[in-house]
């Protein structure tokens, strides 16, 4: 089943222990995008400048991924972020960040895309999300991102989005940050009382957990020996666990937590490498090799 | 098959978010006794002052613990430790300690402690680990905890502990001091290359990590929404491990799996109340029932 997924779409400069890349295409909603496609079709939403790279274009060109709702506005500029990870691989400092286009209007979703029954809204203004949300036809699962700045600038209109999703996915300051509290299990709870019915917390190189009214999950990170680039991990986390979503057509405790382990095995393959040379070096084969491999030294 | 301990034990004043407890009993041995003892019968190599309060004498008197290796000391006193985590679970803050009778010579380990064919050296200067490591009449296996103290001021002496034990559990932060890698699992890998055959990286909220030449295998913590007093957490946990293991004559990848998700579980009675009242309120189905529990919640 489609699964339609708005977010940011970047050019990035990162540093990390291993190396610097400059102008390397990113953005949530393109590591979310080459994620999920290794499972279903995917539509991708978002607005880049007249800026964007030629070459750029052809990213999706092998990939089950309809671009057609890639606006490239003219007289703007893409979004630019400039990121390091020298001092410490599991959080980024921001050197620099222009927003460029993404403080413009929202990209148009085409006509074709409303029908859409999986929805993901990577993080941008809860005001957005909720706009898109609302002019989807009843999808079955929508799930939000969101990120520190809204929770601390936004909180009304985020709440406003919580109680409309089925899902959230953000990461562990982000949670603490939402709900006041430091324990995350208390936090993911206190998560579920704004209205998702099922929150994913991402806990970087410590792995993810679930909450839902029935469940509490939580899953390792993918061992992994040398991290790269975690530029996009989150994303591929998200990418990973809808994309397989939109093939089960069911959210039972089983599905869910297979769909997490998925995310995780994905997210393992984007930090390998810089930008999305990790993920573009994998193949559906290779991460149900690896899904397998992590089941298995998950159970005893 | 019996299991002999040694390590600290010791008076704590503990104050954590949820409160503050004066004077109750702790130390490394007595966590890892306890913990060990639902599944194995216990020996006990310490040393107290004569301050030690009676009533902690009667702490063993229902579990199979042999205190015969017990030493109360004329004229010592018992090692003291006042932490406080109120600013942060995850890392105590250490507000004063007295190592009293621990800075004085070793407590004799009984005669017929010596063919004790489960060892568990818990932290204390790698010198009187080798020296009780030497005395014991060639164990089945041998597992060593240290802390940050010796890895930096003892580095020599603590790899002459390394190359003579099978096992070492240590936390993150003294994994990294030890090997100089931030990345856990390249971390774990260099600890192997100093000798033991196999290493479990404690991380506290997030879980544990073994590795030996042929696995690495990661685990999330139990899942707890309420965080008494992590005290002791990581010595129960090496505890519930070894006790395990010492059940089980073979360290296949699965055994050495099955007794870390048994560490786990073990410790997840500790952190739930302070002091020792945690694994007091824990029985061998509990803990049984937790384990399923956390093997279910594992698998997908």
């Amino acid at each position: 089943m489609s699964l339609l997924v708005t977010g940011s779409i970047g050019i990035d400069t990162v540093e990390t222990p291993f190396g610097k890349r400059q102008d390397v295409i990113g953005g949530s909603a393109i590591y979310f995008s080459y994620a999920a496609s290794f499972f279903t079709p995917v539509r991708l939403v978002g607005v880049v400048g007249e800026d964007w790279p030629g070459g750029h274009r052809e990213l999706f060109k092998d990939r089950d991924v309809d671009t057609a709702g890639l606006e490239v506005r003219k007289g703007s500029k893409t979004f630019r972020w400039h990121g390091s990870y020298v001092e410490n691989l599991n959080e980024a400092v921001t050197v620099e960040v222009d927003l460029n286009v993404l403080a413009e209007r929202a990209p148009k979703i085409p006509a074709n895309y409303l029908e859409s029954k999986y929805v993901f809204l990577a993080n941008t203004h809860p005001v957005l999300q909720q706009e898109m949300l609302a002019s989807m036809k009843n999808p079955n699962l929508a799930v939000a991102d969101t990120m520190n700045l809204w929770i601390q600038t936004e909180r009304e209109q985020l709440c406003k989005l919580l109680s409309k999703i089925h899902g959230l996915v953000l990461n562990d300051g982000e949670a603490r940050l939402l709900t006041e509290k430091k324990n995350l299990i208390e936090a993911a709870r206190n998560v579920l009382k704004m209205g998702p019915k099922f929150v994913v917390i991402k806990k970087g190189e410590h792995g993810s957990l679930l909450a839902s009214k029935d469940d509490t999950f939580v899953l390792p990170a993918f061992p992994a020996d040398k991290v790269v680039d975690p530029t996009g991990a989150g994303d591929s986390f998200a990418g990973g666990m809808m994309g397989y979503l939109a093939t089960q057509g069911n959210y039972s405790p089983a599905t869910i937590k297979r769909a997490l382990a998925f995310g995780t095995v994905v997210a393992s393959f984007t930090i390998a490498d810089f930008s999305l040379a990790g993920l573009q070096a994998a193949t559906r084969d290779a991460i149900d090799q690896r899904w397998h491999d992590y089941k298995q030294a998950m159970s005893f």
